[in-house]
């Protein structure tokens, strides 16, 4: 179910405002009020211009990115109005001297002669490619670049972040999203939280981010919970229901003491384990008359967290002793809830070598089992947590483990490993003239029209390359050999024949207002669509050593004019 | 003037709301309320508990922080309250189980019996000192966990990030925040835009920014103004009014013309340059005869927005070609402007080579100071732009370079080299009873007991240590013999005669609605602070390369209490 207090995003034509209020038409960048003026003053304000909305370079050293945001910029378009405070204080923020018209002009601004074409969000995308296209009046169009740039920037970078995690971590393990402490600002985390979820990600912390977004939600207890306790002595009511209801143990703390007893009685007596489970468990030195002493603070706040929730009993482990104390006492509490007809919920660890420990943790529980025959005990779900990221994620692969689930906070939230992803939204037509921004660095040359992309499909079923067309030429045809250029290495490129050939993108806003537009679908659905869309992509491109990259072209036509443009537009005498 | 659309921050009694609305009780772990229920369950709730929030390592390799976030802390405290749908929810969140007495109990919380000791906004600080100190009902403290980590955390470093980047610019800069589209998220940008004024940037291009914390904003035009023009043909009205008033020029579009021909004419004349002018101007090749074509579409942007803007014309002189046509295009609509009594405010350049460009632009702009008689042309401001941070502005500096304002976006906002400052909130007491968190890291042992700090200055005037005592200690005193050891390390101490002694944590929220607490003041002032205390530090401390740490002390008693409790608490036999 999608749980949002904004009410349904998209039910027909009303269309929510932006998740967070402060998304207002002043979330710009001042010159994009001078050039509105300058546009105005010159008369040039209903020009109808083009922007790509596109970025250069995949982030984190990989060959694929996560698109989006879009939901967000629909929004914030469906309900672009100033107001007259803002109004006035873009009056008090420009020149004295910038006539009154144009606030009357600013006064009657909306995005009815805005049109949005866009990638789906939650595709995977690639450099070049236009995410999104947006059509109107140059004026109106250049006040939202900055909105749109600031949305869909950070979004398509936390998602391919959280994916890229996912896709080490592999897809069995559960993926917790832990970061709002640490994340940049409030909705840095609520943002994380969602674009995480979109990315792969199955749950988060973030209570607001499941309020907002239906997202599940997970946590327990802090080291200070532990060490809020002082001993067993201060839990006065202890007593607890059986989970069928029908008797009640008065003292389930000297339950829990009498099961601790028999853990630290475990000497020497598991020796003839079979060797099924995974770590090929041997005599475990962690059970040789290493139980003596637990710490009793911790096994207060084990005892009082049970009581509290029996059913969900969770434990945090590491906050004297993992090995001596913390997976002794954890046993010894989710053994008495065993005896009541409760299944705890695991442990989680949040330092030291987290390969080492789980391994560990593991023989204890099968041990347990084995000898207590209490059959899920081997299978006790343990959480990692602690710094965690794409690194070390894959030397715990390496080094092998017993993780089943990663709480992941600082390193995907933000985005620790690069920081931005670097959208860029250019004009590419004006008046129906073609424009294009040249630079000495070939990789900023935009590429200029109003385009199409499409997606061709190989015959294994992957995709093969993204092309760029003109708007009128006809699409590459399934079967054809379609001829697929560099657009601007002369020598790079191919002919493909396209098994199955998808359009990039839809209409998300079609301007007037009775025209026909894609749906914004909930989260869920775009989460769907990127887990999808990764299992398709050929794995050479995806993998985190040397990926291979994905070809983006461009059409025969498209690339001669844009070298007909280039040539035109660079100063004669340029090219030294 | 503090232009807040809150209206006052603080007045009197009253508190202002979080900035960002999305700011509320939710906005934190599930933990916090899962923990929270427990603690109700086991009737500790409202047992006295003592928080630090702090952290254990300067960012970006520095010596030192600067602390950002306790307004927002103030004003989410101060405004703190669970509503009926937020309940609602978190009944949805934990487990069916949970009794209804909590949620009355939920209802009532606020933060009527917390109190909040900090350092003041602004302040330079060091690892493990307390920057605040929180006391109250542990389970109401708890929940305030998570929202103050996410309020200071990113606060705090991006602030630290400003301040680097100010004191590698040098003084005499101006530094401009121009960061928005590429922050984490909408008020990624805007508290990016915040703490950057904060640690001494001068101004933003974020306009919603401006208008809620009155930070100066700046902005002009950007490359798709300049490509959205074909030539000066499509200039209709081409009249501007002298800045006196007094007349008006009916064709200005054809002033800039004669202008451009008057530059293109400039050659081989300025061979009798003095050399008193920064970049020892010689012969400059650049006006030697190449200045035959500029580009038509930059020059009618450029006249368009002088049209638009007269008195504050600044132009992107990089869509085309800097030296060939951005800069001979810039100087002809500026001279046009002189003639009608306006000044030019300068250029911006955005990509290239910004040390060898901005010395030849400035020999330019002396060269036609000289020749045309135009007395402040030689002082024409120049911006740069383009991916700037630490080390770019850094290899400037050390290149030679004629650049007056930077503005930074990416890597100032979104702390590119350090994406995530790690403070923490640790339980340092319970009902009187000192707790200590222990770590296999000793970096990570949390320092226990409700404790006072102190910063000790030198005859210098230098701060020399911070050391923290037990609350109940003697302050050290000015002109005595002070012992001050490091809390982790035996033979780290040593004898400190203070010239000045300064409590460090000031109360912020008393708790009691009558007590006697510090106003929040507003951003100038914390601004003001903040780079007042940065010029106080001893430069060691300062420097990029190898700085010297700041060092942070606890008194003699201290010590031997948290190694008292250490042992007490470690389980016998781990010292291996």
């Amino acid at each position: 179910m999608e749980a949002n207090s904004n009410g349904p995003i998209d039910s027909g034509r009303v269309i929510a405002p932006p998740t967070n209020p402060m998304v207002t038409p002043l979330l710009t960048d001042l010159y994009q009020f001078t050039m509105a003026y300058a546009y105005w003053k010159a008369g040039k304000h209903k020009e109808q211009a083009v922007f790509d909305l596109y970025f250069r370079k995949n982030p984190f050293g990989g060959e694929y990115t996560i698109f989006a945001g879009l939901e967000e910029c629909i929004r914030f378009i469906a309900n672009f109005k100033l107001t007259e405070d803002d109004i006035s204080f873009v009056r008090e923020s420009l020149s004295s001297s910038c006539e009154d018209g144009f606030y009357d002009y600013l006064r009657g601004v909306d995005c009815s002669e805005v049109k949005v074409y866009a990638i789906p969000e939650g595709t995977v995308v690639f450099p070049k490619v236009p995410l999104i296209r947006v059509e109107g009046p140059i004026a109106v169009v250049q006040l939202l670049e900055t909105p749109f740039l600031n949305l869909v920037n950070y979004a398509s970078l936390v998602a391919t972040n959280a994916a890229r995690h996912r896709f080490v971590a592999g897809e069995s393990k559960n993926l917790l999203e832990f970061g709002l402490r640490r994340a940049q600002g409030p909705d840095g985390g609520i943002g994380a939280s969602r674009y995480c979820y979109l990315g792969g990600f199955h749950a988060t912390s973030n209570v607001a981010a499941g309020k907002l977004f239906g997202i599940p939600l997970r946590g327990t207890h802090s080291h200070a919970f532990v060490s809020s306790f002082m001993g067993p002595d201060e839990i006065i009511d202890k007593s607890l229901h059986r989970s069928d209801g029908q008797s009640t143990c008065e003292d389930f703390v000297s339950l829990v003491q009498t099961w601790l007893s028999k853990i630290q009685d475990l000497r020497s007596v598991h020796s003839d384990l079979d060797s099924t489970y995974p770590c090929s468990l041997q005599r475990s030195k962690s059970l040789n008359g290493t139980f003596g002493e637990t710490n009793q603070s911790e096994l207060a706040a084990f005892t009082s967290y049970a009581l509290a929730f029996p059913s969900n009993f969770l434990a945090l482990v590491d906050t004297y002793d993992v090995m001596r104390s913390g997976i002794p006492n954890y046993c010894a509490v989710a053994l008495a809830l065993n005896d009541l007809g409760y299944k705890a919920a695991g442990i989680r660890l949040d330092s030291g070598d987290l390969a080492y420990l789980s391994c560990e943790a593991r023989k204890i529980f099968c041990t347990i089992e084995k000898e207590f025959g209490v059959p899920w005990f081997g299978k006790t779900n343990i959480t990692a947590s602690n710094d965690l990221n794409e690194e070390t994620l894959d030397a715990l692969n390496k080094q092998g483990h017993e993780v089943d689930s990663f709480g992941i906070g600082t390193y995907v939230v933000t985005c620790y490993a690069q920081a931005a992803l670097g959208c860029v939204f250019k004009l590419v037509e004006i008046n129906n003239q073609p424009r294009i921004k040249l630079s000495e660095d070939v990789t900023k040359v935009s590429i200029p029209c109003k385009k199409r992309s499409y997606r061709l499909y190989g015959k294994e079923g992957y995709p093969l390359v993204d092309i760029m067309t003109g708007e009128n030429e006809p699409p590459p045809k399934v079967g054809e050999r379609t001829l697929c250029r560099h657009p601007f290495n002369e020598s790079k490129r191919a002919y493909v024949v396209p098994q199955r050939v998808e359009e990039l993108m839809k209409c998300f806003w079609p301007g007037s207002p009775g025209g026909v537009r894609e749906d914004l679908p909930p989260l869920k659905d775009i989460r769907e669509r990127c887990i999808t869309q990764l299992k398709k992509m050929r794995p050479d491109h995806m993998r985190r050593l040397n990926p291979t990259p994905y070809k983006v072209s461009v059409s025969a036509e498209l690339y001669d004019f844009i070298h007909f443009l280039w040539l035109n537009e660079a100063p004669v005498g340029e090219l030294q």
